[in-house]
């Protein structure tokens, strides 16, 4: 694969540009993005080699369509009018029932593969781009027997190339377990920011008594609201779940102190203490 | 400074007791501990020289108070019965209302400084002492008046070696505004993980889906309950008062999720984007 085009050189995109730059020395990388300033940057930064358009699409070896995800969903069938038979398209979006379902009747399904690496960070944007992202990463499989073998052939080798481990997985599951894994921690995160920024209005003085603790679980409020209102519209029904099971313990906690029953208190703490093995196991 | 003591011989207590022994050349570290094994460990990793008890303290110059604050209420003023009138007396509690209570009336109160410094990780016990967990990190000081000219001098002077900076505030405010940098944040950590446990009972997968986003906003969820559950007691009323607007906050968004307002649900993230200033505010 040589002709590769990134449709989005953002964090994501860019970062995957610079891995497979690295992987052949005759490989030319274009972008393609609908803001001139991620293009700009991405030339600047040495990203991308070329911008180009979807008319160009026919020559391309691969695409990665790394856009947000209520982007991605009507751009994936355009995308797929304007390749050869030979491309392999992949998307790397939090949601994958509704991309799935956006190609499903497509004549060019078999071109395509759903995947979701699990990897970022709070930051956006081509600046954000960094190499190795991926290494030691998982990446999300969806619908697999939907590609045609030879491009889940190329797909496989790529994400081997780039240290990923494969996990395979249908849309519905993937939407259902992100939601508590990655889209929960968002929400937890963004609210417990708000919570505490609310209180500063009056108190300028209180985050001069934050530490590492505080800013180690508000990070994701950093993240970018255009990337993840999608995110959540897409999979509001599992989020919504989600949400109901995390307010509920957050309930039962605050009726365990207002009864000055510490013994549970303690309990949950312990209990939970357990997911110390579970993160190592994430680490491993 | 060069007999010290150090009551609790844990992750913070060890530290300190790393940290002063880089000080000066002269000083003997002595440890207290009612876990035997914690003394042991403080003996071969060198946190310690010594094992001690209270009636050596008259010979201290500095005793370090670093036990969970509702041990703490009840040792300090013991502490101070044992003490002479030059030894410096430090705390290092989550709460400080209760402590600066609990010897208000007594006679050696002079010798006491309340203090906190924001600085840990989510271990704890002397196998997580680290040197240099002081630098660069805020300690907040309360009711510096009632402590000796001389004792605070001393105090300040330790804590600038240490690498820290200082903030003073009364033990009500402290108590307040911990609850939300702190407190809040450990408990939403601790409900996350548990959201997320409780899901995986059925499905192992899960936790092969969790990235770094996930890791870092449940780390907190890893902290001993041994020290927690008395902090949450002591600081009940503020607890309680961040959770409401923590779940009332949750609660909007989800409703805005229901509503199908996902305008509000972008403004809600922007509006806390700004979290990122703040952070930058706390590193610097």
């Amino acid at each position: 694969m040589n002709k590769i085009y990134i449709i989005g050189v953002g964090l994501i995109g860019g970062s995957m540009a610079l891995d497979i730059k690295g992987l052949e020395s005759n490989t030319h990388v274009f972008g393609i993005d609908t803001n001139n300033n991620h293009i700009k940057y991405a030339l600047q930064l040495e990203l991308i080699e070329s911008e180009a358009t979807y008319e160009a699409l026919y020559d391309a070896d691969l695409v990665v369509l790394a856009i947000p995800v209520d982007k991605a969903v009507i751009e994936l069938p355009k995308i797929l009018d304007h390749i050869s038979d030979t491309t392999l398209v992949l998307d790397v979006g939090s949601t994958k029932l509704p991309i799935c379902d956006a190609v499903k009747t497509h004549p060019k399904r078999r071109n395509f593969l759903a995947t979701h690496p699990i990897a970022g960070t709070e930051f956006s944007g081509p600046k954000a781009a960094i190499k190795g992202l991926f290494q030691g990463k998982t990446n999300i499989i969806c619908e697999v027997e939907k590609t045609a073998f030879k491009l889940q052939e190329k797909a496989l080798k790529l994400f081997s190339d780039l240290g990923m481990r494969i996990r395979y997985m249908n849309p519905e599951a993937h939407d259902k377990h992100i939601a508590y894994v990655s889209h929960l921690s968002h929400i937890s995160s963004f609210m417990l920011g708000k919570t505490v920024i609310e209180k500063e209005k009056n108190e300028r003085d209180i985050f001069d008594m934050a530490g590492s603790g505080f800013e180690s679980t508000v990070r994701l409020a950093k993240s970018s609201p255009a990337m993840w209102t999608p995110i959540f519209k897409q999979n509001k029904i599992n989020v919504i779940e989600t949400l109901n099971e995390y307010i509920n313990n957050l309930k039962q906690f605050k009726t365990f102190m207002e009864s000055d029953d510490f013994d549970e208190i303690y309990n949950e703490m312990e209990n939970t203490n357990h997911i110390k093995d579970i993160l190592n196991g994430i680490q491993s």
